[in-house]
């Protein structure tokens, strides 16, 4: 393994923890393994990340940042709120299955994880999330398109809560139908209009 | 520890399952540590349950039949669809907290197992709630409270990715606000209806 310079070595120090946690498990997986796996010993892991705690806050960083820009890149395409809604879960399949060992990082730490440290950066996740839908909806409550009545914050966790259990099937029991989940996109969209 | 029957014996093991693999994840849970937790032998564990798969089937199927049990009581007090689905989905918070550790285990495992088994049973279960909520947005429609344009079955799925992604959140980042909670439920059922 040739010699990298500190940021190469801390992004593949982060891609092998994502493909080891993805595979094994957060809590199965030791820094030991990652170190291994990378070609390098513990101590020059520890130059870079403090802990695994550590490993694993970076990888969820690594997706919001990943997410959230993705998504601002969506959005830029409309100015209609309702078709940026929709453009933004059209785009969701695709971009779960780009970052499918992400998201199966994240949703496993999310689904068996206790430790408080992972779930705090797991929670920041979702409140970045929360935030760019809930702009989104005041936005379009603005513009007259959503019914004002719909608490933005409430709408942007509607969306939340599809998304996540639509990734959790999708990516772990197999492809849901693409004209199944453009029927539900439109239902959720129907129910922030009506 | 008391001899125990049989079939006493293999309720115990299911519950000494559920404990440790909601605990530790279903991965590192071994049939000895679940042996040694009920204080039998392994080979008396054997007796009621082939493999550690076969315990998680059990545990799945108990979900399953729990919770479908649980909804048609609930779904008894009303005659109108909306009613119905709106009763089963208020329930849902109390009635994961009631099954927490099997949720966990649920879910953990759909999160991170790539056994065969293992996953099959989970695509059971949601196919099992498939068919209840496809069952009432069919009589809904039917009765013309929903649309009749949309597939029950995308219906059913809507109704499934939200109590996932609700239950991942509710159970493993702490309470959401159940006043919010009920805006989603409004919301997904005028998506249902409009």
């Amino acid at each position: 393994m040739p010699r990298l310079k500190a940021p190469q070595r801390r992004e593949q120090l982060i891609q092998v923890a994502t493909r080891l946690f993805a595979e094994m498990g957060y809590e199965a997986t030791t820094t030991k393994d990652i170190a291994k796996k990378a070609g390098v010993t513990e101590p020059i892991l520890y130059r870079h990340f403090e802990s695994k705690q550590d490993l694993f806050v970076a990888i969820v960083r690594n997706v919001s940042d990943q997410t959230l820009k993705h998504w601002q890149e969506i959005i830029a395409d409309s100015d209609d709120p309702a078709e940026r809604v929709r453009l933004v879960a059209a785009a969701m399949p695709d971009h779960m299955k780009r970052l499918e060992d992400q998201y199966h990082v994240l949703h496993g730490a999310l689904a068996t994880s206790r430790d408080k440290k992972v779930l705090g950066v797991v929670r920041e996740h979702y409140k970045q999330i929360e935030q760019f839908f809930g702009k989104l909806v005041t936005d379009g409550e603005r513009a007259g398109v959503f019914r004002k009545e719909f608490d933005p914050k409430a709408a942007a966790w509607q969306l939340i809560f599809s998304g996540i259990g639509f990734a959790m099937i999708d990516l772990n029991l197999g492809g849901m139908d693409r004209d199944l989940i453009e029927e539900v996109i439109e239902s959720i969209l129907r129910g922030m209009k009506c």
